[in-house]
């Protein structure tokens, strides 16, 4: 038998990300007992498989009543279909009631998850060795593991203690071109942001979009987590406020229907022109890359979440309200343990610090020491409490940080999470 | 508003066979009432949407039957899960009982459809710009398109009248290798191929098996069709009589089951040495690839197609009878029309010729014209059929051939669209 070296196989398989979520996994299924503020899934209540069939009869209900006879629903759900998919109608309608966004249905690209869209639009953006994409950072592992994947480069750009500064994305764009290379695209998480939790307040949100205009860039805005804020108030996507085309919208609906449908999509109603002059939208252009990809999005997949919008009058901002109750009472919870058990004496001198996000799953925490894969096992073992290494999330740096997640915890946990990481705290500074 | 150059855009969004194939999407759509000798689609008459429902409840009720309670369901089913998936023990076992091929389920990776199981066997495989792939030509455009995305080469390896010519594998991996490029693996429908219909008969097999050990390959074998016999004769797969683990064996359920699910799978039992020494195998290392893709197939789908396997008995042989029965009857209807069509005029020095499949979905036409698109235009507007131009199968080449399929047709519709394609023919050589 064949023994294949691992270093003969592409980078993308010895991922240093991959490699250290795996690591991750392993800890986590090697202490069972432990409590999880690693876990960004989310919380298991809100949902019963009962739910997948009354999906999916809501969505035949919906046909139907668009005139669908019973051999064409058949069709629908299980045969090959558009590569972009059937649910354009239902999320532009959703992205206008829930977000204020206009687009037409055919800008819209069902995908198999957003972790898909990403790569699709990573892909299609970048033609050459040149084209680089910048990317607020710490940045989500997905995106950097997509690129990585495409041979694609990451050029970061450090956030602020408010997240992503307008400023500095243009300057490390100018300094991208300076050296010869192309800056194509920023990827940002402007609301709630996977790892930091940071969000950016309006005018930083026009101020970038300024930016993405002098400096020619498209910004892929990452939004999964806008829903669940600290308040109800409303918080405009980039895209909704996006005048020139300049942004292209990344949604999913694993955390605000459940992560087994796995569905995303794309939003990308800019026009491209080819040399004949003939005009299409980006959407449809990216759909050459979703079929070397995946061909189409399962349909039943998307009837699942058709019929969940159906049924949910297209506005998840309603529909998920009860999980934005959950996440927002979790966040509220963890940052009230964290002011009730980290002790004064650690917080001087900003030794031990977190920010408080205005909503999401994740709040960045600093401390004193290197909080490496080392620590974690220890922590684990010892304490009984997992987290991630903000490191994980930098492409160097990020060495003395913590990302803790409170998604899919119940509020004993999560106190009790807390009390545990004080004591490994407690006990490295010792 | 910004316009983006098309030209701007990867090559894999100009993809030629894309452009192609949407081009064939759009005359099908213009003449909704010519008869498609084009499209390879599974036919419809075998399932109903109910079948979801059924499937569903069958996995669950297995899940049971292994112990699980309700909660550890409801997870199963609705949250993020396993980057290879969960069906890796139904899907070994099926493979022992229908292919005789045995692996362990931790070899097996559950995919997007079997697209996403070629680009992610592509991507690990591939390391560096030099790394290629053979791939037996006409070859699949599915192949071709995931290759360009990546950025890797893919180099033909032309047919001959009875398929891939282990001989010219060889002789092709070797000027490879003298041109400074590393030929890492190739690709091959062995059976029933798409397009051409061709099948390698044992001895060819084995051949095969000893080149991709002398040229150090691993074989990418690809097997849609294999149940589509038009005799039960057993046709070992090329897994089935791999020795030396030189085969990595690509799957669908989309013919099997139905397309819908988007459940494909990849099965890659090698070893996977890395500088510590340790061993792993390559599906499993393969999993960061497919998770930088699409996390983890959705479990719905998982769990449609897991509910398909347990109510088979994990037979697709036996539970998909009457599929093959029906795609039997198709072929032989496909080739009678041929032969009581075609006028013996036309025969002559072999001007009109086809190749007589053992099974499958498609037969080769040799015509003594250029079959490309204006003709299929012409075809679609005056003679009211539709077929596939062969070249869209070639890097350059197969100018005048045409690929005919009949898996989605009913007899009568077979025969007329023979008969109008022969007045195509005929009206061409007026």
């Amino acid at each position: 038998m064949i023994e294949l070296k691992r270093d003969s196989l592409h980078l993308s398989v010895r991922d240093p990300v991959a490699t250290s979520m795996n690591f991750l996994n392993e800890i986590a299924g090697q202490y069972p007992d432990a409590i999880s503020l690693a876990a960004g899934r989310p919380h298991e209540s809100f949902h019963s498989t009962a739910d997948i069939t009354r999906y999916l009869d809501a969505y035949q209900a919906h046909l139907a009543r668009d005139g669908y006879g019973p051999d064409r629903i058949r069709t629908a759900l299980l045969q090959y279909g558009r590569t972009n998919g059937q649910l354009g109608e239902l999320i532009a309608r959703m992205l206008l009631i829930d977000e204020g966004i206009t687009v037409a249905p055919d800008a819209v690209a069902v995908t198999a998850g957003c972790q898909e869209a990403m790569a699709i639009a990573l892909r299609g953006l970048c033609r050459d060795p040149e084209d680089v994409v910048l990317a607020a950072e710490p940045c989500y592992v997905g995106l950097t593991g997509a690129a990585r994947l495409l041979g694609i480069s990451v050029v970061p750009v450090p956030e602020g203690d408010g997240g992503l500064e307008p400023r500095a994305v243009a300057e490390v764009a100018r300094k991208v071109r300076a050296g010869g290379r192309r800056p194509r695209a920023l990827y940002v998480v402007p609301t709630f942001s996977n790892p930091s939790g940071t969000t950016l307040d309006r005018a930083a949100r026009l101020e970038l979009l300024e930016v993405a205009e002098t400096e020619d860039l498209l910004i892929l805005e990452d939004d999964p987590y806008g829903l669940f804020g600290l308040d109800d108030e409303p918080r405009p996507s980039l895209k909704a406020l996006d005048r020139r085309g300049r942004v292209v919208y990344l949604g999913t609906f694993s955390k605000s229907c459940f992560p087994g449908a796995r569905v995303g999509f794309l939003v990308a109603d800019q026009t491209v022109i080819d040399n004949s002059g003939h005009r299409r939208t980006l959407a449809d252009e990216l759909s050459a890359v979703k079929s070397m990809l995946s061909v189409n999005t399962s349909p039943i997949a998307q009837a699942v979440i058709g019929g969940m919008l159906v049924a949910s009058g297209c506005s998840l901002r309603r529909a998920a309200y009860d999980k934005t109750l959950l996440y927002r009472r979790n966040l509220r919870v963890l940052l009230e343990a964290l002011d009730d058990e980290v002790p004064g004496s650690l917080r001087r001198d900003g030794a031990v610090a977190w920010n408080r996000p205005d909503g999401g799953y994740f709040v960045g925490l600093r401390v004193p020491f290197a909080a490496d894969v080392r620590l974690l096992e220890l922590s684990a073992q010892e304490y009984g409490v997992l987290w991630t290494p903000m490191s994980f999330f930098y492409e160097s740096g990020g060495t003395h940080a913590i990302r803790l997640a409170c998604s899919a915890l119940d509020p004993d946990e999560i106190r009790e999470g807390v009390r545990r990481l004080v004591r490994l705290i407690v006990g490295q500074l010792r």
